[in-house]
């Protein structure tokens, strides 16, 4: 499949609005590649990918993490969380991507994780700044991932978190020990 | 070891006014105790001795805490977290307490933990909101456990964590594990 066909396939999953949505992570996803000095193609193939499953029902979610054997404790929590892992999982058996880092951009791209790569971080940081987003501090991401990676992610998931305890909600640990581990190491 | 030579001996073991919040703490512990069907002396006997270690060199608390032979994780986080643990083995080693609840109670003060009872709520809250504490919120945490424990404790452990994210500072994963039991059982 070539990726005119698997951005085809890509975008019958979802609305045009997520589809768009798509359009700005490859965008910005291959932007950042080229600035922090990832590879472009890599950034752009696991930001087509990355929310593959977003608007399939939940329980077809559940099934794919499940079919997947890992990342199981992700379906303890809160399903907005579930269409990454089985995003990469459909990456490797439909499309038949192999390339490990890829997957994983795409099957940490909601969480994060402790010791991101660079193009983990890239796809994650896409996904909170692309044209299309609008939600308050925004502006100050995209202002700080013009110069450090590291620390537009730690906004955003300090954000993230933020908004979860104000609103009630659990939040995925995972998510505290990524931001955990940011701040180790830019305070290192 | 009587009470009061119980209570000479802890006041040794601080600056007077860190005494002045113990005392405190005790205060609040035994009203909380009668207000919510604890017991008061249990209570009491955990905030008497909850700080024990606090001003104690680090080295020697970290050390108590390796006597001890558990709660290990902590001493890979903050310094402010090896107190408490290190006072419950010294409850249990030289004061020679074996109630597990009391035990406990000093144990997760600070951090809290999954499933805590409601002695380890009544502590680790009077810690919070005892008479001498001055902190942004401190007065909706006294009103909040007015009516509800775990509101109060809630709130308290949400608005460590915002401070600690705002400070850039690690945030003790248990705490959040903490914090997203609370949620779940409030919004059950």
């Amino acid at each position: 499949m070539d990726r005119e066909q698997l951005i085809e396939n890509v975008r019958a999953q979802m609305p045009e609005k997520r589809w768009t949505h798509t359009l700005g992570v490859m965008e910005t996803a291959i932007r950042l590649a080229e600035q922090y000095g990832s590879d472009p193609a890599k950034a752009e193939l696991a930001a087509i990918l990355h929310d593959y499953c977003k608007y399939w029902p939940v329980q077809k979610q559940a099934e794919t993490v499940r079919e997947s054997g890992r990342d199981l404790d992700v379906l303890n929590y809160d399903k907005q969380l579930w269409h990454a892992p089985a995003a990469a999982w459909i990456a490797e058996q439909t499309f038949h991507i192999n390339d490990e880092d890829v997957l994983n951009a795409i099957r940490y791209h909601t969480s994060g994780r402790v010791n991101m790569s660079l193009l983990e971080k890239i796809v994650c940081l896409a996904d909170y700044i692309e044209p299309g987003r609008d939600f308050p501090g925004v502006d100050r991401l995209r202002k700080l991932a013009e110069t450090s990676l590291d620390e537009a992610l730690l906004a955003g998931f300090d954000g993230t978190i933020t908004v979860l305890l104000e609103k009630r909600k659990i939040v995925y640990p995972l998510t505290l020990l990524t931001r955990n581990d940011l701040v180790a190491k830019l305070e290192a």
